[in-house]
């Protein structure tokens, strides 16, 4: 593409990219933006090396494209929702302007960012929505690609959840870690006293042993034994959870162990954990279907051209454009954003309007920050200011956003 | 764990792990082996730096285990199912042998990067067998993480995708790249005449046009006045693509560009193929569905002991363990596995027996490769021995494996 519009002249063109969801996975009633952070160190870092100009070069690019991309440096400006903040289907998440030769090259970039983590942020909003309030522990390393596992334990962490048991998000972006341990730890040793004891020894009785590798309640009296009554906790991680966890909190406090919390792991999803609501459940490990999306693993977020200058003309009007293609529409204009609320100040509409502000009588919150201007980011903002904006922006949502049924999207979207 | 295990004195305990799947996927009849070729490069880079040895401090992590992971070196053997091979349930797909110490520690990269490869080569294996012998490409990366998208690109080239979009991919791995314009850059141009136009001008009438912006049979129509008839393809993106394949072959011969090929994409998956066997299409470009596992997006493989020694002796022979867990049921031991055939050369079983080595009389072909020895790498293969393996692999499967309908595993597993 940049090899066409070079030779056409439109290369250097002014153009508005915007990224948005064309629908929420199904049923669900809002998503969450995350990568943001991610992206703005990504685009400082997006250049073309050496051994990437040898590959164009090789795939045939021509020599004026090639050397277009060898001082590549992105020059424009970013518009976008702050990282956390909930959305809807044509929510305008990201507004890029510059030229298209510049803007173009972002598109995978942008999107395979935004889609992951946003993905896995949404999913985590629902999880920690789910869980009475008790924490949850990301745990999902394991089932995702060993890089998306980082930028995931980032995303559960914006979307509340309290720590991740991936040390290289806590050393990168400083995400609270914990951890337990696993079965071959228990099998390592002789016996599961011998491994309580271990364990215990190495790191002190508030420590978390995993009691299900052989017999349950035989594992929580050896727990207690080797632990003393000030065992921090213990971990379940197959069975029957709900019924296995009133056994043991029982069980525990028999024994005086009655600081000893619960904690529970085993695939658990959204329903899972509010499914054991009522359970003296203190806190849940989440892996697969936090890193998966639970079921939605991208959030199908597109990058589409919305507007572009007609000529090289500084001066040039941004012009709408938009494809007509069947059942994916999509709307042209550079876009503002704001959420409206009721009296009660329950959000309720989505108002996204022509223009690059709103327009000065807009009662709503304006939603697009300025990340990038000229280049330069300027949007950087610490990691705990996404994760409290997500905690503000979602108890703004009418109540019924935080259920798990199928539903509508929790806010109308009014173009004006 | 280690800390644990340092402090008991049964972290140099001599141990066997074991990667393997409890189940497939929902009705799924096979998966594929992929990442193997990138996890032993990644074992190789494997290391603790000055930063991640500082963290594991600021941790709370004692002296002994930093110091113990600040010299981290695997110095134990592995063996693996070949890369692109297929399995089933409780096929043990990777045997790693060496000190608890070393072991333990490779869990999450093993399984991260098997887990995620294996996803999307299973599913790309299920799109090749559907696509009927014609070539699709990869087109996935705005829909997965920015590094687990190269990751995608070739695991989908291990089973059989032709070509990727993804340059980086092609640039790391040397997987074939090929591509097409997208929506923007028709819209960035005055009107479709001068956007074909421009992309002939620059990339020749071989080149791959996108017909759908406005109005697909004036596309189609537009495409051969810029290009000609030797207009290497036309893109159709969306609206109903069976239907639409046939009028555009019909308007394509009419035109005379009787060899124009064209080149089908939007969210398609196995099905989405299977259901166009008919149709006049010549290609196929898959993104979404096949970077997410088409419905399962990680393989679902676990790390488990198998087997330890009971003291440090380096003749203490490796005695089998395993978790009694409810519904999560291991095998201990280190086992070996083999796939036996009936009289017409299918593939029937996967005879999965114990002890590091098939007895001398067992009939089946060995699964198992040598990977590391003492540490050191020794099954590195090219790429293309691994998309080789699995069309053999495949093509030795029964028949009804390449079914897309749900049912049960294509190989009994049988343990002996």
């Amino acid at each position: 593409m940049l090899q066409g519009a070079l030779r056409s002249g439109t290369a250097h063109r002014r153009c508005v990219f915007e990224v948005f969801a064309r629908r929420l996975p199904e049923g669900r009633r809002y998503g969450v933006v995350a990568g943001t952070g991610r992206l703005l160190d990504a685009l400082e870092a997006f250049r073309f090396g050496p051994a990437e100009l040898e590959l164009l070069e090789r795939a045939g690019l021509d020599r004026a494209t090639v050397e277009a991309v060898s001082g590549y440096r992105f020059t424009g400006d970013i518009w976008g929702y702050g990282e956390g903040e909930t959305y809807v289907p044509g929510s305008p998440l990201l507004v890029v302007e510059g030229t298209f030769a510049e803007a173009v090259l972002l598109e995978t970039l942008i999107l395979s960012i935004l889609n992951f983590d946003s993905a896995v942020a949404s999913a985590a909003s629902r999880m920690t929505c789910a869980s009475s309030g008790r924490p949850c522990i990301e745990m999902g390393s394991r089932r995702a690609h060993e890089q998306a596992a980082v930028a995931a334990a980032r995303a559960a962490y914006i979307s509340g959840f309290a720590t991740t048991s991936n040390l290289e998000a806590s050393r990168r972006y400083g995400v609270p870690s914990a951890g337990t341990s696993a079965h071959a730890f228990t099998l390592l040793h002789d016996d599961e006293e011998s491994a309580f004891r271990a364990q215990v020894a190495a790191l002190g009785p508030g420590t978390t042993l995993l009691v299900d590798t052989y017999d349950v309640m035989r594992g929580v009296r050896r727990a207690v034994a080797a632990a003393g009554t000030s065992l921090g906790a213990v971990r379940l991680d197959s069975g029957d959870l709900i019924t296995q966890a009133k056994e043991v909190r029982e069980l525990l406090d028999s024994l005086g162990a009655t600081e000893t919390k619960i904690l529970v792991t085993s695939d658990l999803d959204e329903y899972a954990l509010a499914a054991m609501a009522a359970a003296p459940v203190d806190g849940y490990g989440v892996g697969t279907s936090l890193v998966t999306g639970s079921g939605a693993p991208t959030a199908g977020l597109v990058y589409k051209l919305t507007a572009r200058a007609r000529s090289l003309d500084p001066g040039a009007p941004l012009e709408p454009v938009a494809k007509a293609s069947a059942g994916k529409p999509s709307r042209g204009g550079r876009k503002w954003a704001a959420r409206r609320y009721d009296e009660q100040g329950v959000a309720r509409q989505e108002v996204i309007g022509l223009g690059s502000q709103p327009p000065a009588d807009e009662p709503g919150r304006p939603l697009l920050r300025h990340l990038v201007r000229q280049g330069e980011v300027i949007g950087r903002e610490p990691l705990d200011a996404a994760r409290s904006r997500h905690g503000e922006s979602l108890g703004e949502l009418p109540p019924h956003a935080r259920q798990l049924s199928k539903g509508e999207a929790a806010l109308e979207t009014v173009y004006v």
